[in-house]
Order: structure tokens, then C-alpha cells, then sequence
């Protein structure tokens, strides 16, 4: 998505400045052609290697660093982290646009379509590894570090084979709908939110409590995802208009909508369940069944409370003042993209 | 491949024994889907979940634990060293059978031939992440163990990513090759006989030692396979015969035969890179060339230069006498697979 930098909250910026150099460094220590199709897929290089402008949104690293910063350590101390969990989220999108046979990604052609299938696995593995060898090798933390990480991947493991056989099925409940959604990106921001403190040696208390932050933040994050996947301006969420009803995505607010049993309710199953295309009238007259069916407003609300759950979160813990504002300022951002 | 159970070295059986309820249990806690996958491949399941009888030789398992009883340690202690490079391994067959489209691995069809591309590669990633965090989170040298085993894993990385590119080139050298094979094959191998040792905190020299030991041993072990590749009985290597020439493989033989700058070397080349499916006569006719270029007797000399390597490098360091015993059984049990 092109954002407006000006809006982009401060720490995220710094973030992206201080880990991307790191970041380049252990890309640069793949084999080349790994680095060559990691450099790629995070927007530093074309697909013929000359460098680019593009990069990713740095959102994940800059909770790393703040993590650290929340009990005292410098936001240096947690970059290997801030690297590994990168890397993750990026090791999981070079598989997943394979899975979902995605073309596009930040408005360019997916690698596994400039790469082909198995050079974009392995990328994707290489990643992956070199995420967990850059914590589990730094000293103090960093083996319990790289078990946590490590652990949240498998989470989100957990969340795309659960994605995968929602695709397959008629009859997805909204509560495995949600646990899906935990697994598929709250697990990840917990992860950011936890790792940097764990590799500073942070107490338990506030590892326990800057995780539940994140695992709120990021279904947050993900609910209002889902509301713009169907209702977002497609000149700022850099996908097509109603895009997720095209794939038919069983997103947050369809399940919803599909297991509201009112009217509207089956209407929608209708239209969501015949295998022919959707024509663009009838993608418009789903969207708005949801909207009738309650998946609209469900979806906001929901959004809503995990946002206040996770703000209740940070003030149970007593964060240094300027990293308690960063937090929130990421939070408010994150979860409100009329940008 | 059907092994004659007698044959088999008593530790690679007693391996079996201690490291499978393990790796049972570490696969139950993966997510149903994904547990299906990993246990049809592991061949404790069939494709239906139904109990099955097959499983791996525990080659791996057993120099794990006989690393970690080199300096005394219990092999019990080195259960989840064993547990993750054994993981490591099937992640690698995982996507490699993606990646090479072959449809069959131990005489039953590939996982992704079974479960699809999509669930296949998830779960690689799984056993992938499971390796690493059961390493990660064991105390004392688990985050030390779990480096090493995911640097050792992006050199398999960097094989495979060579591997692929090799299908696509006509002019590899022999230097290339064995770097490939050195990455694919050894790199793990000497995790194999490392990370144990590491686990249970075995002073640097030892795990150097046995890392060359290692390292050696997988060499000789990959290149005793390249040549019943192509000239081992079908029946006990359970490869359709002349298999690797049929796919017109890259190994270490034929890449020593096309380099060799003989007759039979322009020969070769001029069936090998025939687009055209050779027909079994000149199959024949390719292995003749190789061995008259050469190929066969110096892949030959060149596993024995690295069996004696290996042997060399156990007899510098000073193991109890049943450890030596074991690893040197092992090491004639794997490049004598006249089995």
C-alpha cells in the first residue's frame, strides 16, 4: 500500500531505519540466489537485481524494539530480534502467495511468479531458518527467544492449514473462524510484542503482559483488515474494490454474516456458494447482505474491543511514558486505516 | 528401501527405539492436519491415519546420540537433538519432493501426491519449526544446538537452491558439485554428529571433531549413493535401475565424465543433454560412457578418501571404546550398501 509518510507514527520510521540495514546484512549472508529473491520480495531490488525503493511497513519490528525499550534496554539491543521476527512474517508470505497462487504482493509480481514455485519455497525456508539461527545464537535470551518465536510460528502454521480447509468447507463456525485468525496474525504480533523483551532478559510479568498486547493488537489489526478487504477504498488498500468477496474469502465479517441465520444470511450463502464467477452487481449485493446480516458491525465492535483489551493491556504494566505513547500510537494506527 | 533387519548396526535399531516415541509425541502437538501429513510421511500412518508399519532407517538418530555419549552424556539426554535433525531431514525430503515432482519416497507415494502442494509445504514449515524450537528450549546448550543445526540447515538450503539451478545448466564443474553435495549432504550429517554433543555442552574440540567426522561421512555416503544411482541392484536400492541417468541427474559420476575431456565425456554429453527421452539402450549406453570417462572409479576413490577421512578424524579424538566401536559400524554400514 503507499501510505502517507506523514502519517506514519515516528517509531515506525525509526524502526525501518534502524533494522533494514541488519536486515540487508543477513540477507546478504544467503546463498545468492536466495538473497537475490529475499532481496526481491522485501522491495530493495527488481527482479533482475538493481535496486528499488519499495519495502515493507516495518509495523512488527518497531514492537520489537519498543518490547525492549519497555523495560529499559536500548531498541540496538533488540534488532536480531526485531530481524527474526521480520523474517518470519516474510518467510510466511512467500509461502502463502504460493498456496493462495496470489499474483500481485505490494504491487508487484509475487516472487514465486518471477521465480517459479521451488526457488520461492526454498526463499521462504530460508528465511524462515535464518530467523531462528540469528536468536538462537545471540547470547542471554536469546535461546528462549528463538523457542518463543518459534513457537508462535507454529501457531501460525496452525492458522494457514486451518485457512486452507475453510476454503474446502461450507460449514466454517465463527469461532473456528476467530481461532483461525488468532493463530494467523495474532500470534505473530504477540510474538513482536514478547520477543525483544525476552531476548533483554525483560521479567516474566512484563513479557506475559506486553504479549497479551499483542496478541489483542494483532486481531485487531486483522478484523479491520477484513473490513477493508470488502469496504475499503481501493486506492488506499492497493487491492481491487469488494476484493475478498471476489475470492471468496471466508473472512471475519462473511462468517459472520453466513452464520446469522437471518434472511440476509441465506441469501448470501447463495450467492457465496455458487461455483460460478460473481458477477460485479451481485459482488456489491453480498457485501451488502453482510452488511444487513450484522457481519459489518460485528467486525467493528469486535475490533473495537480487542483495540481496548489491548490498550488495558500496556496500562497494567508501568511502561516508561514515551514507550506507553509509542505503543498507542501504533495501536490507533494500525487499526485505523482510512489512510 | 528394504533393509535386512540383521544387517542393520545395533545402535541405528536401539536409535529407533528411544528417538520414535519422541518424535510421535513432538508430532502430536502439531495441529491434526498437519500431524496427519507428518506421520503419513514419517510411515507410522497411511493416508487415511490408519496405523502403518513403515519408518526411517534413524541413521541421523543414532549418530545424535552416540555424539552425545562421546563425552559421556546419556543418550537420553540428547532425545530432542536427535528428534529435531531427524525433522530437519523430513522437511527437506518434504519440500524436495515439491520441488523435484518425484511421486514416490520408501515405496508409497509422495505426501503432496497425497495431502496437495499447499498442505505438503505447510508441513515441511512445521517440522521445520518444530526442530528448531525443541532445540531452542532445552536448557543449557539448547539455543547453542539450535543455532548450529539452523546454520548447517541453510547450507542444505544452499545445496538444493544449487541442486535446482544445476537442471538448468550444461556446464557444471566437478568443484560445483561437490560443494552442492557438501551442502546437501554433508552439512547435515555433521549436524548430526554435532548438535548432540553441543546440547550436553561437550568441550570445542570434540565437537570439531566429530563435525569432521561428520562432514566426511555424509560426503562418502552421498557419493556411494550417486553410484547406486546408477548402478545399484533395483531390488535393494529400490530405485528403477540406471534411475538417476534416467532423469538425467547431475551426480558427482556423471559430472566427473562429462568434465573429463575424453571421447566417451563428448559422447555422454551429446545423449545427456538430448532433450529427448533416452531409450533404455542408451541408458546402458550413458552408464558404459561414464565409467570409461572415468566417473565411476573416481567417485569410487573419492568415498573411500572420505570414509578414511572420517574414521581419521574419530581416531583423533579419544572416545570410549564402545562409542568408537558404534560410529565405525555405522560409517562401513552406510558406504558399504551392498545391502
Amino acid at each position: 500500500m503507499s501510505i502517507p509518510t506523514s502519517s506514519v507514527p515516528a517509531s515506525v520510521l525509526q524502526a525501518r531505519d534502524i533494522v533494514t540495514p541488519a536486515m540487508r546484512a543477513a540477507v546478504g549472508r544467503l546463498c545468492p540466489d536466495m538473497a537475490r529473491i529475499a532481496s526481491y520480495h522485501h522491495g530493495w531490488t527488481d527482479e533482475f537485481g538493481i535496486p528499488a525503493s519499495g519495502s515493507g511497513k516495518s509495523l512488527r519490528p518497531a514492537l520489537v524494539l519498543l518490547s525492549a525499550q519497555a523495560t529499559g534496554a536500548p531498541a540496538e539491543e533488540a534488532v536480531p530480534a526485531a530481524v527474526a521476527v521480520e523474517f518470519v512474517h516474510n518467510f510466511s508470505l512467500l509461502h502463502d502467495d504460493i498456496m493462495d497462487a496470489d499474483q500481485e504482493r505490494r504491487h508487484r509480481p509475487t516472487a514465486w511468479t518471477v521465480f517459479g514455485r521451488s526457488a520461492a519455497i526454498l526463499a521462504g525456508d530460508a528465511l524462515l531458518i535464518e530467523a531462528a539461527a540469528i536468536l538462537a545464537e545471540q547470547p542471554r535470551g536469546g535461546g528462549a527467544a528463538a523457542a518463543r518465536l518459534m513457537s508462535d510460528t507454529q501457531r501460525l502454521i496452525t492458522g494457514q492449514a486451518a485457512d486452507l480447509e475453510f476454503e474446502r468447507r461450507g460449514d466454517v463456525t465463527l469461532s473456528e473462524c476467530l481461532a483461525m485468525v488468532a493463530n494467523k496474525t495474532g500470534a505473530l504480533f504477540a510474538s513482536a510484542c514478547a520477543v525483544g523483551a525476552i531476548l533483554v532478559e525483560a521479567p516474566a510479568a512484563v513479557v506475559r503482559g506486553l504479549t497479551g498486547f499483542g496478541e489483542h493488537l494483532g486481531l485487531a489489526f486483522q478484523l479491520v483488515d477484513d473490513l477493508l478487504g470488502i469496504w475499503g477504498d481501493p486506492r488506499r488498500t492497493g487491492k481491487p474494490v469488494l476484493a475478498d468477496l471476489r475470492s471468496r474469502k471466508k473472512s471475519v465479517p462473511v462468517v459472520v454474516a453466513l452464520t446469522a441465520g437471518t434472511g440476509a444470511s441465506a441469501r448470501l450463502a447463495e450467492l457465496y456458494f455458487d461455483p460460478v464467477p460473481l458477477p460485479e452487481s451481485e459482488l456489491a449485493e453480498a457485501a451488502t447482505l453482510i452488511e444487513e446480516a450484522g457481519g459489518r458491525a460485528w467486525t467493528e465492535a469486535e475490533a473495537a474491543r480487542h483495540l481496548a483489551a489491548a490498550l488495558d493491556c500496556l496500562d497494567r504494566l508501568a511502561l516508561p511514558s514515551d514507550v506507553l505513547d509509542n505503543f498507542r500510537e501504533i495501536a490507533y494506527f494500525v487499526t485505523d486505516r482510512s489512510w
